[in-house]
């Protein structure tokens, strides 16, 4: 099989083949990234642009460096004092970064289906980098990598996604990925947060957190963005963290091999309780070392890179 | 000829044959950015630094990319947060970026003259980006390439550009250049934004918008900047749309082969209809990559290139 | 001798050798920055985070500049906007980095100790460029560098730095490289901002400008923070001006060959009269230019470079 998609929107269309295929080379990045030179000609003279609508340090500095890792050339355009200020539509916003040869465009935006209205229109190819409550795919594929990496399969496994899932990219597509590679997910969380509608995506759905981690072989923690949820969806953080944070007496109930996950920034305190976050068990650092690796395997694959046994060992 | 120049200032102080001399050197790298590796080691070592004291994404990036393209290491200096917000002049400003081994400045900034200003005491090159209402030079070099591109001549061409001509530096650039190369010009707009005395810079005043479009080749519609200027000089946005927007019925009644221009970013339902910005006799697109082209050409020329025919083929 | 520190955190647990081997490194460096192409290949495939969360444009784009032309990828990273926003601490914020296989990161923070906190805990080199009011090295070596150059010796020198000493990091930093490598360092200011205690520093401690200046043979200028310390430290800008500044009186009193020195940027008319700062006497533009030098060289050793030997030539 070989890579013949020009634009990674989301994991919904994804085939567990493609979804396999992207985590093979994302692993021979990874060997990459342990050189003491850790850049490869793949992308050279290739332009990247970074088009984050919406802020986001951490998501955009590990496409850049993924980008800068395959020697291309790399474009950041954020939205604050950019001609989307002065009324220019995504569309024309869009086309102009082609129009200046753009190869790849890396959107982020808080309306869900705007990489796939670009894709309608655009040559160059476009990543997903996370679109309003839609999808954030490269995350989900980390998650999956590290799960891999870790547990040596996806399938069979219990997976549990504990937290904010009604508002969350992170979660819809984590569950596209896992449920497609064989793994079953628990989703768990205030009543507010996690509707039981979820179910049809094929996931069980418990409010009930000692049940939800009891027999977890992963246990991805979201992050609770108090900014903006607090008020309408729990009453304090307080009773979230009392009632759903992951603390050292839950944690002594679950499997001794479960992995403690999170997409990160974390709140120390909040979601997780601080020593947790740090334990043994936590992957949490090695998801953003494997976030880079996934991202130069993306940026490969969809500018015409036909799978890991292209990349030099 | 060879191009001896280190700056690049402005459009009045150059000859025909200069102008002519960047179109040429960038019509070899517009070959350039058709390669699959899009990149020259022209500029190699070199230092470019965006000195943009009035925000500007798109011509940011576009010079960004061209830098790139010809391997120069690039830095964006932006006004917000930096030392001239401290209260270090502007001179002081240039002659640390130059300190710094800068090769080439490239000045954007809101008062008319600054970069002939730093020109006077730096060693480094200056490039004008855009200098308050004056001159924005590199834009009427692409305006004039592909202008060039799409009717094989200039000479003997009728021009009209239509909008905010009293605060707009792209058409005092763009008024010296093609005058210098034998176009004729029309200037067309409310009477509060395009006054008689632009008649000695050579052009055709009118206010009638259908007589200045019916014989044109080239119509360049120039951006309202609502903005700032609706209230005092002109009723209302709906007003200038009524009497100066190009819409389709107006556009039957120019030449079959008239070219749609726009430097951008263009308001939809203003100052052009948005069929009309879509339309096949539309080249605002090609105007951004043949951008990116002209910079490279000029930043090519003012670090000591002679001309096109050193562009390896 | 070869150099083995990992981290540059101060200058205070420098020996002088070690000191002088930094400079005897960045003045194989400033010969680089004379080449046509200013850039060798020391640090290929290395990652350099800037992480600066306070800001700064001049040593941000300086560090940056270094980097580039040691050829390796430059992240920059500023607190706004960023996740330290969202409430990650700065311990996580570095982890994070770090997992994106930063070899380097160059930290500038509010906090003193900010840096030595991250060297505790990390493995890639930590820089510090400005911490608080406790030191600032790069900004101590590129000043002695300068004095090295331009007098041929440090020791025995007499050194007078004058202005706002108790919140200086750039104060607090000289002091120390320049007692360590021999130099009489001479403090003067106002007695609200240069507090007595300092002579436990092994400074002379004084008010008197004109005694502070009559035999020195550098006098370095600090910036006067109106922004921040008028209120409460000193009557008025103008009695600073008038009491402390710089001005030709003043100047015709020192010895005539005193270099004036000013770490940027500066106050014309505060600290130092304008034609002062442009005279022969002032060598604040080279400050600049050996900064450059000195940060490639400090970025050259805490990544495994020996020394002066290894650059090639």
């Amino acid at each position: 099989m070989t890579w013949n998609r020009k634009h990674l929107l989301d994991i919904e269309s994804l085939s567990a083949a493609e979804i396999m295929m992207v985590l093979d080379t994302a692993r021979a990045f990874k060997a990459v990234g342990a050189r003491a030179i850790k850049k490869v000609p793949a992308l050279r003279g290739k332009t990247v642009v970074n088009l984050f609508v919406e802020p986001s340090t951490r998501t955009r500095i590990s496409f850049e460096l993924a980008a800068q890792r395959l020697t291309a050339d790399v474009i950041n355009f954020s939205a604050e004092a950019s001609s989307l200020k002065k009324g220019e539509t995504l569309k024309d916003t869009a086309r102009n970064l082609e129009a200046l040869n753009a190869d790849i465009i890396i959107i982020r935006h808080s309306a869900s289906g705007a990489p796939h209205f670009l894709a309608r229109f655009l040559n160059a190819s476009v990543i997903n980098a996370g679109d309003g409550a839609h999808e954030h795919p490269t995350q989900a594929l980390l998650d999956t990598f590290t799960i891999l990496e870790k547990k040596g399969k996806i399938a069979g496994l219990h997976v549990t996604i504990l937290g904010d899932i009604l508002y969350s990219r992170v979660a819809r597509s984590n569950i596209w990925a896992l449920t497609k590679l064989g793994a079953k997910v628990t989703l768990c969380g205030p009543s507010t947060l996690v509707p039981k509608i979820f179910e049809q995506m094929g996931c069980r759905v418990t409010h009930n957190v000692d049940e939800a981690i009891a027999d977890a072989d992963i246990i991805n923690l979201l992050r609770i963005q108090h900014e903006r949820q607090r008020k309408s969806m729990f009453p304090s953080l307080g009773e979230y963290t009392s009632l759903f944070g992951l603390n050292k007496a839950r944690l002594e109930k679950t499997k001794p091999d479960a992995l403690i996950m999170h997409p990160g920034p974390i709140n120390r305190g909040v979601e997780i309780d601080s020593e947790i976050a740090d334990c043994s068990r936590s992957v949490i650092l090695e998801q953003v070392t494997n976030g880079l690796a996934v991202r130069m395997a993306v940026l490969f694959l969809v500018n015409g890179g036909k799978g890991p046994q292209e990349i030099a060992a």
